[in-house]
């Protein structure tokens, strides 16, 4: 047929051809192209948020703390298989799951021999003995599965001394009791929890030759100074006098056998000799109960045992529609030291609603993400972020390669007060967004974002106030992802007001208090908070793996960098200066990364404004997704394991900018011009400004130079 | 309007309507989505073939070795600009170009006081003098602008003893004169080119107490035995009795002052006295007329001056069209010892003709590439990689993000032979397709792929005979690319006919010899072997940057890891029995590796068939490219700067296997076990079995677990 033909039909057949074109056109999807540009739905994110719910929340920790489950033991096993089961369900499962079983080294008290620490009076006889257990208040503090409370990888053994107490156990408290004359050698220390870690405290003393040391929770710290039977749970949420804080003594995270390797059966494992980071002396924890009544001569017995045991972690999955490979990753251990009601099962309560709700959806058909969305379920969190850790060892290059974020909700409620968020820059605005949406819980209509901003806020040169972020230590196991592999990460969670509590963390922590009846009763009756992290850890996920332009804001990062350099500007410029050290290249850098931030942000506001095709915006994506890595350094830190993060590795000198910069100048102060000291600081300086114009370059347009 | 009515019009407003969709589906691009794919075309592939030039090469390297051009000298500056103004030609230049300068530190003779080499008799009267400059025998062996012969790096120092005939001056060298009952302490040893690094020399004889090391050219390494001025260049390609081969002695790459760290002005610089890698004594180069005449007592005088330089890369663009973050790099260096011609003008000639025809079919607007090429000319190469290991330092990130693989052509034609090429196996078949279609040089209608093949040939278990690949060492400037970054690199070049010379390298390699007139008449009059390694590489250029898939086979890796897995068992596998170590895992690992890499390939085979859109074959794309970063490990040689790879790293254990399995078993052999020796074996294992397991992970489906 010729076309001339065609046109003599008239202008009815012209608009029905017309109207053909159109529908061929926008109706029918064409084939060798890749999908339409799939964005993030806000009605799938309404329902979303609609579904999550509080009772079946509630529903998931009375099941996940029913029973004590520490790590490696039948019922943390049990719950691997809940998980698989959950994550395996037909209706509302993912696309698949899976556990892995890592083999490491974890340490208990011996059944047989437990642990004592005993007053022993002048002629030799025993005044007093510690408690052993936890008194069993609600039925749920004793029995065989409730471990006897003890310091994790605390060495064996029986010191007898005399008892001095050492405060937090800092170095600074250990010298000025050498200042009073009071002689250390051969005692044991009394320290209470809080200020520095659970190892330091051992660490420090063993320098000072003492031969064992015992740590309490002191009520001042965690109980708001209450201490008798009936202020404290189950009247209340504060701790009774004979709940004692477990905890890890190690000094490092993962595996202590397999640095760097995963755990797996096959992995060379360091010799037990070899091993850094356990504590030194024989260390136990006890309740305040007991701490008021220590006198004098004091005989700590210290039985505890490494043992090898396989510790799981669970995966599962759902397969991206469009760019599968890269993973939008929420994970939170599974562990507990009892029945840990409130840490981790608070986090994994909202872990199993989150997989209902969206799995349901799947299976239904209603929704696929456009990015994969990556499930986990950590093994042995509490001995040292292990499950986790290893993870990051066996799939190093893959999660490095296509981990967009990692969204880490532990424990979800301490509290029903506010938000509460630690994360790098690039995340901020991807939470702004979603907390403004969602309700907060309480009376009032305020949004879980206007609430936040009561309680935690800061003023921003470039927003105004803000709710502010914490920053990301090594507190759970978003450690790994952000320090070791350079991944954006953030820890959610609902905390407390502080103008009513001044407890360090919420009072029965890492003790057999730690119960279903505890949440249900005084952290979170009614479940609202629960909901709230998980509405908006949720509401994350889903606007992380479903935007077409991935929310991470790197622009964001330059905030940050410019409070570091005004910190270094300030409060070591003047000393790098007597030392022929200058801040140039820094401001240089700084400048540069904020220029090509800028930049790079017109140019994605640009580009959302037409209708730019998917290998365009995944680029940029790309760019902002791997942002995050130029900070990462494997060489900077050497004797820092597995801290890379030229930004957020931990920081011990006082001046709050680049760690790095800070440590080195605290440690060469003192030293003259010249000194090793010196030539670190300038190696430092320069490790960061090369970080930051490196960062700067990736920021560029991907064609320029 | 209601469907129904529009149906009522009867079958032809059907069949327009009908029409119309069709029109508007097929015939109307969808503007949301991206361009169509867009792959290698092979029209203009052959175009680019036909207009590589080998009268262009010609005269580019009569300009590039017109006048000598060491390292930072005015003249490689002048060459700076030369390469800047053809890359910005209007007519046959790139999308941009641009310099950039590094502040390294290189090693001259000093021009006041040259080094000198006496022979002094039993009273202390200078009896001979080496030659204090190369015989000038063409007119370009004299004026200021020749470098006198020295050993770059070498200290200064004035040393005087007996000399002692050392052989090659490797270890077992010195060894064997020690049996000898030869007294070593004092003397001066006569080494020769070749067998170990040149650095090694000195390092090997200062462990005996040897005061300084001469290295002579031997003629039996070199020149087929021969050495009287009649047989050599002028008169034939071998070099003259007074040739003397210059080189940089320092043991590792990259500007010594600043490991891991871009030499820009700013960055921290190690305090000379803490440099390590320079040979330890006094060392000076000879020719073999000097050789012959050393007798007795020697007195070696070097003047040796270190200094800071400027030197510059010079770096061209062209932009992709589809996914311009997708970097196809070619280099070589510019810097010569002399006029280096061979070494690296021929190399460079043929990259300014590459640029030419690819740069003017851009600009013309005939062709854009699908991926960036990006062009570079490193500069103080021969002082040690130093312009391309300060680049990778300096964009470390957005280098093995986006760099899809790496292509060296320095010295492009040894002699008129055969093609060799040096490479990872995953170019091996980029490699082969493209020579199986350009014809060889020289008589006759074989191909350069069946020439090759009758040069270089192995019998591979998967695709019978096939010309081989040599692996890559530390030799030219990719060794940051493989070593550092991980990234998948040849060398290419035309080289012997090993059944006609035995000479280690071409005669006047790093000499005054190495002219423009020694290359146009005994290396490769016509220069048609240059034209071959210019259609070689930019055959491969294309293929790499324009084919839809690329063209990289990660499956090629499985034959390497099954040789040196075999070899591990037959040759170590006894040892390792009787120290209880077992290869099962390290079997399963290579297992699992080929089994990935062949479905990995079947899934590409069956996408090649149908019309998958350009986001899948994107993501299949970045697991093909991103897999040699799987085999880095930055923790595995923490000894060997630089050195990453844990399939490539330096190899000095006597089993052509993994090289850290290889070199830990050779250091464990003699040792107890439960000797650290051993448990650095079953780390280095361990080390391997992780990497290889990594790499099988990441050419799974991206959505497996």
């Amino acid at each position: 047929m010729q076309w001339t033909k065609v046109l003599g039909l008239g202008l009815g057949a012209a608009a029905l051809l017309g109207l053909g074109i159109i529908l061929g056109h926008f109706a029918i999807p064409k084939k060798a192209n890749s999908p339409a540009p799939q964005d993030l739905d806000l009605e799938i994110l309404e329902t979303v948020m609609e579904q999550l719910d509080a009772h079946r929340i509630r529903e998931n920790l009375r099941e996940l703390s029913r029973e004590p489950h520490l790590a490696s033991s039948p019922r943390d096993e049990d719950l691997v298989q809940l998980l698989l089961q959950r994550w395996k369900d037909p209706e509302s499962g993912l696309d698949s799951a899976e556990a892995s079983t890592y083999e490491v080294l974890l340490s208990f008290p011996s059944q047989e021999q437990p642990n004592v620490v005993d007053i022993v009076g002048p002629t030799g006889g025993i005044i007093h003995s510690c408690h052993r257990t936890e008194e069993n208040v609600t039925g749920e503090q004793g029995g065989p599965d409730v471990v006897q409370p003890y310091a994790a990888y605390a060495p064996s053994g029986t010191p007898q001394g005399l008892l001095v107490y050492a405060n937090r156990g800092a170095e600074e408290d250990f010298k000025e009791l050498q200042t009073q004359g009071i002689k250390l050698e051969g005692t044991i220390a009394l320290t209470r929890y809080g200020g520095v870690g659970r190892g330091a405290k051992a660490v420090n003393a063993a320098k000072h030759g003492i031969a064992g040391v015992l740590v309490y929770t002191d009520p001042a710290d965690i109980n708001d100074g209450l201490s008798s039977p009936d202020e404290t749970f189950p009247n209340s949420w504060y701790l009774p006098p004979s709940g004692v804080e477990r905890g890890s003594y190690y000094e490092y995270f993962g595996d202590p056998l397999t640095p760097y390797l995963p755990a797996v059966p096959s992995s060379f494992r360091v010799d037990l000799a070899n091993v850094s980071g356990f504590p030194p002396i024989p260390t136990q924890p006890i309740g305040f109960q007991d701490a008021r009544d220590l006198l004098c001569q004091v005989n700590v017995s210290v039985y505890n045992r490494l043992e090898l045991r396989n510790s799981s972690n669970v995966l599962g999955i759902i397969r991206g529609a469009v760019e599968p490979d890269r993973y939008v990753l929420y994970g939170n251990h599974r562990d507990s030291w009892v029945h840990g009601a409130v840490d981790p099962s608070s986090g994994t309560a909202i872990l199993l609603e989150l997989s209902r709700v969206l799995g349901t959806l799947l299976k239904k058909g209603t929704w696929r993400p456009r990015r994969s969305i990556v499930f986990a379920s950590w093994g042995a969190e509490e001995f040292g972020l292990i499950g986790s850790t290893e993870f990051t060892e066996e799939f190093f290059n893959k999660l490095q390669e296509r981990t967009v974020a990692y969204i880490n909700v532990d424990i979800s409620v301490f509290a029903n007060a506010t938000l509460r968020v630690q994360g790098t820059p690039p995340v901020q605005s991807v939470v702004f967004s979603a907390t403004k949406e969602i309700r907060s819980p309480g009376p009032g209509d305020l949004s879980i974002y206007d609430n936040w901003i009561r309680y935690f806020n800061r003023s921003s040169p470039v927003y105004g106030l803000v709710p502010s972020l914490g920053s990301l230590g090594a507190g759970s196991d978003y450690a790994p992802f952000i320090h070791f592999l350079g991944i954006s990460s953030m820890d959610i969670a609902y905390t407390y007001d502080r103008s009513k509590t001044s407890a360090r963390i919420y009072p029965t922590y890492h003790t057999a208090f730690d119960t279903f009846d505890y949440v249900d009763k005084f952290l979170d009756p009614g479940f609202s908070s629960h909901q709230a992290v998980a509405r908006t850890a949720g509401s994350v996920i889903l606007r992380l793996s479903d935007s077409f332009f991935l929310p991470l804001k790197v622009s964001d990062y330059s905030e940050t960098l410019r409070s570091f350099l005004q910190a270094a500007q300030q409060d070591l410029g003047a000393l790098l200066e007597q030392h022929s050290i200058s801040l140039g290249p820094l401001v240089t850098a700084v400048e540069k990364f904020e220029a090509e931030a800028a930049a790079l942000g017109q140019r994605i506001s640009t580009l959302q404004k037409g209708s730019p095709d998917p290998l365009q915006v995944r680029m940029l994506n790309d760019q902002l997704m791997l942002l995050e890595r130029t900070f990462l350094n494997p060489r900077a830190f050497p004797e820092e394991r597995y801290y890379s993060h030229v930004l957020w590795a931990p920081r011990t000198g006082s001046v709050v900018t680049f760690p790095g910069l800070s440590n080195a100048c605290s440690r060469a102060r003192d030293t003259a011009s010249g000194s090793e000291a010196w030539a670190e600081v300038q190696r430092q300086l320069s490790i960061v400004v090369t970080a930051l114009e490196s960062a700067a370059a990736t920021l560029r347009p991907v064609a320029d130079l």
